[in-house]
């Protein structure tokens, strides 16, 4: 509420139950406080399920758990087994606890206790005038496992019959939403009631088909695959280095990495998929020239005559990094990501890319491209991350289809 | 409502009328139809204040124009200077508007239009039973400079004698929110009536003061920073990585990486600084065995005996790098970021950290630290990260007091 924490739990939630068919009618953001017990006897005049989120911490202000028990009669209790796993907790990592965690082994009467592996605070599910109050605890790396482990499943349970609601979302690269929406829209709505939306990103979109007909889902998706063809990375949850590591994968290609303006992120993207370490060994971290020149072998004339910022030194850079790695692909990133460094011929947000790529038959190939990005260093790391990984993409999507 | 957004209004308008000394009370997260005028009614009820943003586009879900006008019984009327505007804004770029923008120029029966500068919906404040409803689009670079130019010096002249909140968050690194607590928090509220607060990341926590007293606030910040010392890592916005650029900038020093697990992330949060290309010139992302022997000269005896992840590579990595990199400072990350490759005496989560630092005298030294963290991909990185970015900290701080 002092706007310094950004609340993600509704985003988490609503994602997790629209495969079911179900959506979060009405969602509050409350601060520490008796509007708590307000709020929540307001839900019970409307809801059969009330999920509640943060505040069953040890300190101060973290008072969810005592008045959910006094809103619904359902006194505190100590439960010692999740008091034995508290001290248990604190005892592996050689800390002496404050007193105030034992309040976390209270739970009001009745409730089911849901196991916190991540952390101190148990959730809990109490039953009250029929309707289900679900608590969990606020830290996304608690909140996400105990949620999808234990709530979930049980409120799948709770609604066996619901009408499952099909969602399908095809993520687009390169392409504007108007042009998306321009040459598909029309042609969607005529095959029958399905719901479109769009959600646009840095010169990326996600459109998103949303149906209970299984047949339409599948017609529309194979419009929407006819006409968007390459320009759809991936579905659903499918980000772009997961497509890129499971394509080299399936390959058994080697991928290797040599950046400058993006500072470690096209590495970094591809080693958060489980399993990378199968196709990527290397990546380059070379901001100054005499790392370009001393690991990857650039050529002082090269960053002399043309610049550090320039397409010869892209190319010279993932031609260094596909030698020396061994690999079969190598990108390469130059640019100025800002807010200094700019100039007349090139502002900030120019970038150059190269994609060096060794061959079956042993013969090494490079291509280059130019592109200029928004001038914000956040935005124009991730848009030319994005870059290098189609980059790799399409390179192995069209090794695929030879 | 689906989870494919991030609604980010709250701690956007949180953040700008904490200065004010206001705070939302309340905050109804809710979708597109009839349940917009049930919320209006409801805080109608409650508040004196209400701000709605978002449903002013021109698609048929944008309803809440038409619903605020029915629910406080103000017909929409048409603007011809707004109709003017939104025609202008479409003919500047070449376009033909469809017929429904022209609904963004209906407006309530005696609100006060507000001009969107970045858009065509405009916005509007409405004065109903003594209370202020302001609507808003949704879209943040339209939202934001609309709030920031119109709305808040409207609330600013509604609330002359509001006492000013004075908010400081202290940043904490390596302790837990309990520990926080157990040490300060009868200690300040000792010293007067300020408000604290909490908010836990892993291994981290954010201890926050509120007050409206200048001196008061000093007297708590004199006592955190005596307490917690240099597990205080920054202050308000200021994140580890941005500490660590300007630490070695003071300092004139060269800052180098070797990663393994963590495949680029601590070389990516540096260089998301602005102007740590000064301080931060090469980077290694050596994932295989063969590039951690090949590109920092790490012993094939060494990753035999001891294994990759183990605290002798960690520090055969950053001695490495300290010499390949010509840097003062060097961090090397090795560890098991899973879900594969545990075993029983090294389990997914297991982190080796070596810390190598070229003195002024010209003695290298290197030293070690095992850590176990969650065995969850993102979030382990996440910590490694942010451990071995401490570990530059606490050496620039440590040569900082020299």
């Amino acid at each position: 509420m002092l706007g310094l924490v950004q609340n993600s739990h509704l985003g988490y939630i609503s994602q997790q139950l629209l495969p079911l068919g179900l959506r979060v009618t009405r969602q509050h953001t409350i601060p520490d406080g008796q509007i708590i017990a307000d709020v929540l006897a307001e839900a019970l005049d409307r809801a059969d399920f009330i999920l509640i989120t943060g505040g069953l911490g040890p300190t101060s202000d973290d008072i969810t758990r005592q008045l959910v028990a006094t809103q619904c009669q359902a006194p505190l209790e100590l439960h010692p087994e999740i008091l034995q796993k508290i001290q248990t907790y604190f005892a592996k990592r050689q800390i002496t606890p404050p007193d105030s965690v034992n309040l976390q082994a209270l739970i009001p009467k009745g409730a089911q206790v849901l196991e916190n592996k991540h952390g101190t605070a148990p959730g809990f599910i109490l039953l009250y005038q029929n309707k289900h109050i679900v608590c969990l605890p606020g830290p996304p790396s608690e909140l996400y496992p105990m949620f999808e482990t234990q709530v979930l499943p049980m409120i799948k349970k709770l609604n066996p019959q619901s009408a499952v609601l099909l969602c399908r979302t095809f993520r687009v690269y390169g392409m504007g939403e108007s042009e998306v929406q321009q040459r598909l829209e029309t042609r969607l709505l005529a095959l029958g009631s399905v719901e479109i939306g769009y959600c646009a990103r840095s010169r990326e979109v996600d459109l998103r088909l949303i149906t209970t007909d299984t047949v339409l889902l599948e017609a529309c998706s194979q419009l929407v695959q006819a006409t968007l063809g390459d320009s759809i990375y991936g579905q659903d949850e499918g980000s772009m280095e997961s497509v890129v590591v499971k394509l080299a994968a399936d390959q058994q290609r080697l991928l290797a990495t040599a950046e400058s303006c993006t500072g470690g992120l096209v590495a970094h993207r591809l080693t958060n998929i489980p399993g990378s370490s199968a196709v990527f060994h290397s990546g380059w971290v070379t901001y100054s020239n005499d790392a370009k020149i001393r690991d990857l072998n650039v050529s002082p004339q090269t960053l002399e005559s043309h610049g550090a910022v320039s397409a010869q030194t892209a190319s010279e850079m993932a031609l260094g990094a596909l030698e020396k790695s061994g690999a079969n692909l190598a990108v390469a990133l130059t640019g100025i990501a800002g807010p200094e460094g700019g100039t007349e011929s090139k502002p900030v947000g120019t970038l150059f890319l190269a994609l060096a790529e060794k061959h079956a038959d042993g013969k090494i190939s490079c291509k280059t491209e130019e592109k200029r990005l928004v001038p914000s260093r956040e935005i124009f790391k991730l848009m030319a991350s994005q870059a290098a990984l189609d980059l790799f993409r399409r390179a192995l999507l069209g090794a695929s289809k030879l």
